[in-house]
């Protein structure tokens, strides 16, 4: 942190000139909101993959671009978030290597990830047996969000013997074994599982899928007789996504739909889930809702009403980002950038953007003149 | 082999009493059916899971019931095969496999697999590139077939970079990698794959479908345009079968309804697929062929007439043996064993066998006695 500090500062004292005008003008507009009912007049929700991203790589000159949303003393003053699907680690490292990446210090509470939204669902089985599917460490992410009765797919399935038959053909580098602490077997093989949460893409599918049957149609005790469903939660509905392969590989919907067309064919009952990420509506409402807590922090969240006159999508994929803004509706705004999935030189046809820009700097270009804000540091 | 032969003889020299009169009875049954235009009477099909062996472990009196089927010099005289799902390596190995395990000298024609019809599309993909799919060593097995030009999907996947994203999470004990001599990589990204031929349970799930995905939806050749969809074949439609484990495992037929979902999620015209293995009345057909062939090694198969008056099929599973017996019609007479999937005390409702016993002994028994041959060695 302090390396990045450091570098802020830096750039501060190289740019105080030019940097002055631009603060004043947001701290003018601000002022003038606070007399209008403590009023931002905007905010932003960057995508990260093919947008801040590509790999590990800064695209589109994403840092520069982020700067611009911090006064010279490196505290935001455009109210921002990162509104992905990925995830499978905690918001907390995600802020940390985006952080270290793009050297600009980024909270926890800017990052919001596919299964973001399972904070919301720690009520409801904070203290029940859940488990936790999907590359990373999901186990880790329930257990930050409050769950306190968490296994991953993995640590589960390694107390059933024989529960998948093409184990002797399989050995991970990536498992994630909980704490090292081995529970007693037996204290897993009787708990009923209440429920099953997906919060990055699954690796060894034939197994999760025989898993996951086992569990859903027993009522949460593989082996045993049928059941009543436990609830199944998706981080998101990707059904193909650009990574570094000419075409889309397969997402989280691939692996859901599989699921749900092997279980349908060997249970009576249709599989029921429910699937968060973009372009779901309530993923929008919620980035809302966290956009305006970073300007009212002395505020409970739920207390903070509906503010903003325009909040910014910028995304690369006009099925997910530009999709999701449109169905979220008004106060949300959509800005395509061309360095992900979108490459066309037109407009998307079946879902156009309200803006199409090369990268995220003339994305934050474009916002700042159209909220009045200089267009340089 | 010379450990097995060692123990048929010494069986014999303790049972030339009682094992005489029974096969002076084959050798006249074998006579009159000289006299009737060589026509023998019977032939037995045996499942092996469940009904032979349960695991690497004899069952139900496995090995007393088929020494039975061999004259006093250890040599065949009642035309039996086994006919099972199952597969993964050549007939010959399962064939030494199941010799080892139950003291027998069994010929590599006497083991029918769910893949060994592929040997019959030989002459239309001899020289064509095309992929093996499925735990053990598919390509082996193709090569065997007579298959000049194929490549385990293993080895096949590992010349494209990036076309399985969780990779970096996986590193697999048994991969098959063909001779080791490694192609050059542009020899394989640029041959348009003509089919691909599962035969044997897939072990890497998500790869297999993403890879078998790029090669069906662009005409075989992954990362490029669109195309016509290459053949794809499948070994057997088990949907779940019995393992270790209190539950069915899932199978084959899991594998296809996950690939089938996907594709035609993604693709514009549906999977076009062909699967084989039991309860497929060609398997029983194909079975027939080879049952004649064993009586009739000089004359080629094809000139083999419609010959038996009852085939015998003994399994345990009712889905996919007994089924299959009763589809597949006369001569087809069938046998269901308690030792595997079937526990039943009544016949099973669904597909109800000609007739029920508790192990393969007992089904042997039977065979003997209603082919009036003596029940006792």
């Amino acid at each position: 942190m302090r390396h990045q500090i450091f570098r802020i500062a830096s750039q501060k004292r190289s740019r105080d000139c030019i940097l002055r005008p631009f603060f004043d003008n947001v701290t003018r507009s601000l002022s003038q909101n606070s007399s209008q009912s403590e009023r931002p007049s905007f905010g932003v929700a960057f995508d990260i993959d093919g947008v801040i991203l590509l790999g590990h790589t800064p695209v589109g000159g994403s840092p520069r671009a982020l700067r611009r949303l911090y006064d010279d003393l490196g505290a935001l003053k455009i109210p921002y978030v990162f509104l992905t699907n990925g995830g499978g680690f905690p918001e907390s490292r995600r802020a940390a290597e985006l952080s270290e990446i793009l050297g600009i210090n980024i909270l926890p509470s800017q990052v919001i990830q596919g299964h973001s939204p399972f904070k919301q669902l720690v009520n409801r089985f904070e203290n029940e047996f859940v488990i936790a599917v999907g590359k990373g460490e999901p186990a880790a992410v329930m257990t930050e969000y409050g769950f306190k009765n968490v296994l991953s797919i993995d640590e589960y399935s390694s107390y059933f013997d024989g529960i998948d038959p093409l184990t002797p053909y399989k050995m991970w580098t990536a498992r994630e074994i909980g704490n090292g602490v081995k529970t007693e077997r037996g204290d897993v093989v009787s708990k009923r599982v209440q429920a099953a949460f997906v919060l990055s893409d699954p690796v060894d599918w034939s197994r999760d899928i025989q898993v996951l049957c086992d569990v859903l149609r027993t009522g949460g005790l593989p082996g045993r007789e049928m059941g009543d469903q436990p609830y199944i939660y998706f981080a998101n509905d990707d059904l193909e996504y650009q990574a570094n392969f000419p075409t889309e590989r397969l997402g989280m919907a691939a692996f859901r739909i599989a699921l749900e067309a092997i279980y349908n064919r060997i249970h009576c009952n249709p599989l029921v889930y429910t699937s968060y990420g973009k372009p779901n509506p309530l993923v929008f409402k919620n980035a809302e809702k966290v956009l305006g807590s970073l300007l009212h922090r002395d505020k409970p969240s739920h207390h903070i009403p509906e503010q903003f006159n325009t909040l910014y999508m910028v995304g690369d994929n006009p099925k997910v980002d530009i999709r999701g803004a449109q169905q979220a509706g008004a106060p949300w705004f959509s800005i395509l950038t061309r360095t992900g999935v979108f490459k066309g030189k037109q407009n998307h046809q079946e879902f156009p953007a309200d803006v199409v820009v090369d990268t995220v700097e003339e994305a934050v270009d474009f916002i700042l003149r159209r909220e009045n804000a200089p267009l340089t540091l």
